[in-house]
């Protein structure tokens, strides 16, 4: 009853949402199956999108045209740039989210795609011909053909959820669990492991006492995730910041015996960084009080989300223990905390493409993949989503590098090391993290998704246009000088000492006290030039001088590197014969199956020693 | 870990959310337990309220001072007055909603009255004490109290979903069922039966060809469910029809041998009035084509509601019969139709109040009474909500009479008759429908909802005033006459016989052709007097003239029954020593628990002697 598709995603989710809107963009024609329409794009956890690294991911996702920041951006309830005291590779876009309007711009997106379209039901196997995913089995019993299967399951697939001594069935609460696909992918050989990841409870803004906690204000000056001209809403809504202390901590100690996490009944290893508020505890037990960050859940909404306070103890502690938080004596739950424990498959099963090793045409995004946060998801689903299109099209795949994005990172990561328990992304991860930054996402790959025919002619020469302008801006600074008559005072004001001589505007600019717009207050030239840009425009070329010797030595550094990313291997390649290779680098080269001489070398169990006799083998 | 609430409302439906708002409106501390807080107010069905004598119920419900009306309201896309041509009596207001705008607008409603509390969660069981409701256990585990318990779980009792051949448990499609307490009560001695509803496929706009079928657009002059001011959407969108024919007929037939109602799986009875596709074309073998309303599901999604298609067929089957329906060639689903089977519990085991005989302080609502429609669902909700709050206060009960609203009809028929299969309402239901407009909801109810305090003096002064200005206008038109001169020309353009003498203004409105601003254009001081009042004064006034004669008759009939409604009998009277009565007369007598001896007088197996029996013994 359906037509044969190219590539059918299973799952709503951020990751699924992203791989068939891609996809689709790409040309294909796409399935989203999803066990329920009314959720897609559901924000399981909290309502927020971006944050330290991962809102340069979401940067990265817009400016090759996928969705994640354009939604984001339409239903902001308030924006902040995170980390802006910091140097500009650590300034991170986040935002606060209507959860409703989210999901439901997400949807009306989707439906806007008319590649796009959708079924509601569940997929409880895979169809496998010759190797290759040919399309799914749904639990209504529907054999639905297609070319190529993204898999993006979340948290369902043999879902659990814990709330202290309590155990069930469940992908989300009040949702069901999936079940089947786990079951015949370890049958076909594939590796599955359990994680855990855990969810704070909500509870009713109305019996919250604000006055007794800190306001939380987005920036003034409103920032954005998307390059693109999307529209934000003109208001904020104020979030709010209050403390745990040893009372909340002893409170909760009363219920670690009840913990399903501390009484081993879940197996599987949570997100280290998104840590329980128990875990916390246990952890840091030298820390008398934790950070509690009060989010609401939309623009009308009383809904609450209590974000630093995920717990799966018995719900009467959590209660008990909210009660002792400055502004929470009287709060209510609408519903409890609680950990979901569900399947995984680890990454090191799939290439770079995402596609998995032991079935082709068959690519995992998301949690399936041992990842946390919406925005690795939506990454992965992105690459995804465009790499079935281009295999089962025989074009060429997208594999972005280390040093282009932190989705290769990310990527990269995964598939090379694996991980054991929920992948975060943070900019440590990114060796090369002062050329990764969010002001320079669009630059970085805008030309890339370009190429793949994802962004437009008009999108990309905009792009062009603005890295253009701003080596323009760079160059008037490296050829402009200044007198000192002028430029003297402006500085005598900002504490900075004098010029004794005429100084090339470039140099002034490098001081860290002054800023471009100082030295335009001095020099009219500049102020006439400055004038005729934006301000991301103006803001890249003063990023550009500010950190330009530190940007070229990391230029220098990718280069050098880039003899090893650049070396390729065929990734068929047979390793049992290279006898001078340890047998752990052997094994690990053939169950990873490397794209590139740096892909291998950063595999675990891998010496500098093989990569020399790859090298030479390779040569 | 909860306070003990006064009020536990169970299932956050259109019953539950109007018991929940009555009661917290009265005062009650209420505690709404939902499976899901993002579904609550689900249209799980067409996203339409009213419709013939349903729109009169949503009326009511507005009239004293409900909330079904206002959300209908606020999430408008098109509205139009029924049976506009028939007499008043059958005009019946109807909406298309948006089906998110729908349940986000109840969940703001709810959440902005201050005597509610929400609670995700499934209840499993009812905790009894003496003989009382006096709380809930949840599969959380967790005991709640609660002074009275309302019962509002739809079609989720052991629900299980059919399509075709296959068979699942689930509330509604993607979701859970719930089970637990049919079992409790059951044991506890509740008759418990089966019924069976259905719903047709979802299918994706974008693959639909308008230009076949008939676009069906609401009225140019909106009208509204709610008589409070508030505010309706600007626009409208469009619905279409288009119609089944022979070879959409014959295509259906093919799956008739997996149907899961032909085949004896689906036990449950389902609606009569409400059919399946199956249904209708095996029921009505002489008709060629049924119509189908083709109906949007809100203002920008594409997915749309094939109203009239209901079906449990085989997925293959449905769409391949819908291909054959205009404009459906191409039609895309989003998902199948599909039956339900749920548990409901016969009506008789309650009292005009909705409190169970067997428990008391335990009200059922909606679904599980055995009713089929939002409205009918509202209304008994509201009513139950009312209801527990009086009962656990020992104030008065809230009792609607046959004679004053389509909602006292509908309980009296489900407590006196019961019902054994979905029970809808019906214009013809009510015997004093004369009585039981649309646009009189107001002067019937407002009053009585005043007295309870559900409604404000100042909107029982609007009222009273549209009332003294509506008689104002027909004791003018009584006593004022018009010369045949001025008259003449406008009945002759009407088409209606000219005057030979000076007549009353009111018995020129009796004429059908004539209405009142048409004696108006004729007479200025009528004129001068109708641009004083707004519309519905002045249509209350013209319907009060135009029916004046039947309105009297049926008023005569209201009185002459009045002695046997007024007559008041114990609930608890003892039937076991009125020997004169009829052994089936005493047993369901001693079931029914009749309120008065009108109620009496119709529960089915009472004869006219059984009551003169009765009659005497009470007096």
């Amino acid at each position: 009853m359906f037509k044969k598709y190219n590539v059918i995603v299973v799952g709503g989710g951020h990751a699924g949402c992203e791989a068939a809107a891609a996809a689709a963009n790409l040309g294909s024609s796409v399935l989203l199956i999803t066990m329920n329409m009314a959720t897609i794009a559901q924000m399981s956890c909290n309502p927020a999108m971006g944050g330290v690294a991962k809102g340069q991911i979401v940067r990265e996702i817009d400016a090759m045209g996928g969705y994640s920041g354009i939604i984001a951006d339409k239903t902001t309830l308030q924006f902040r740039m995170l980390n802006r005291s910091k140097g500009p590779a650590m300034w991170s876009p986040r935002s606060q989210n209507d959860r409703m309007r989210f999901a439901e711009e997400w949807r009306l997106q989707l439906e806007a795609l008319p590649n796009i379209d959708i079924w509601q039901d569940t997929v409880k196997e895979i169809i496998v011909k010759d190797g290759k995913a040919n399309g799914v089995v749904t639990s209504l019993g529907l054999a639905i053909e297609g070319d190529a299967v993204v898999l993006t399951n979340g948290t369902f697939l043999n879902g659990t959820i814990h709330i202290g001594e309590k155990r069930f069935g469940g992908g989300r609460t009040g949702e069901k669990a999936a079940t089947g696909l786990t079951e015949q992918l370890v049958a076909s050989g594939f590796q599955s492991g359990r994680m855990k990841t855990g969810t704070p409870p909500r509870v009713d803004g109305r019996s919250l006492d604000y006055t007794k906690m800190e306001e939380q204000w987005g920036d003034d000056e409103r920032g954005r995730f998307s390059f693109t001209d999307v529209t934000l809403p003109t208001e904020q809504r104020c979030c709010w910041i209050t403390y745990t202390n040893e009372a909340v901590h002893e409170t909760l100690k009363e219920g670690f015996e009840k913990s399903p996490m501390f009484t081993g009944r879940i197996k599987g290893l949570g997100p280290r960084y998104c840590p329980s508020i128990e875990d916390k505890i246990n952890r840091f037990a030298e820390r008398d009080r934790h950070q509690i960050f009060v989010e609401p859940e939309g623009w009308k909404t009383v809904e609450i989300y209590v974000n630093g306070f995920s717990t799966s103890l018995p719900e009467d502690v959590q209660l008990k223990a909210l009660h002792l938080i400055p502004g929470f004596e009287h709060a209510r739950m609408f519903r409890p905390g609680y950990a979901i424990e569900y399947d995984y498959f680890p990454p090191m099963q799939l290439d770079l493409t995402l596609e998995t090793h032991r079935i082709k045409h068959l690519f995992f995004a998301g949690q399936i993949n041992g990842t946390t946060g919406y925005e690795e998801a939506a990454s992965q689903g992105f690459i995804a989503g465009i790499n079935a299109h281009q295999r089962i099209n025989d074009l060429h795949e997208l594999i972005l590098k280390r040093s282009e994005s932190y989705i290769g990172v990310l990527i990269d990561d995964l598939v090379t090391k694996g991980t054991e328990e929920p992948y975060r992304m943070f900019t440590s991860r990114a060796e090369h993290r002062l050329l990764l930054r969010q002001d320079n996402a669009d630059a970085r790959l805008t030309p890339i998704a370009h190429q793949l025919g994802l962004v437009s002619d008009e999108r990309l020469e905009q792009v062009k246009q603005k890295v253009a302008s701003a080596d323009l801006i760079v160059e008037h600074l490296r050829t402009h000088s200044i007198d000192t008559e002028a430029i003297n005072p402006v500085l005598q004001e900002l504490h900075t000492s004098p010029l004794t001589q005429k100084t090339r505007l470039f140099h002034i600019l490098t001081r860290p006290q002054v800023s471009i717009a100082d030295i335009a207050r001095a020099d009219s030239t500049l102020a006439n030039l400055l004038a005729r840009y934006d301000k991301a425009v103006i803001e890249q070329a003063e990023i550009k001088v500010k950190y330009d010797s530190y940007f070229e030595k990391e230029i220098e550094i990718v280069n050098k590197m880039r003899r090893m990313e650049d070396q390729e291997i065929n990734p068929d390649f047979d390793y049992t014969n290279l006898v001078s290779l340890s047998k752990e680098a052997r094994e690990k080269l053939i169950k990873v199956k490397p794209r590139t001489l740096g892909q291998a070398s950063r595999i675990s169990g891998v010496s500098p020693s093989d990569i020399s006799v790859l090298m030479v083998h390779m040569s």
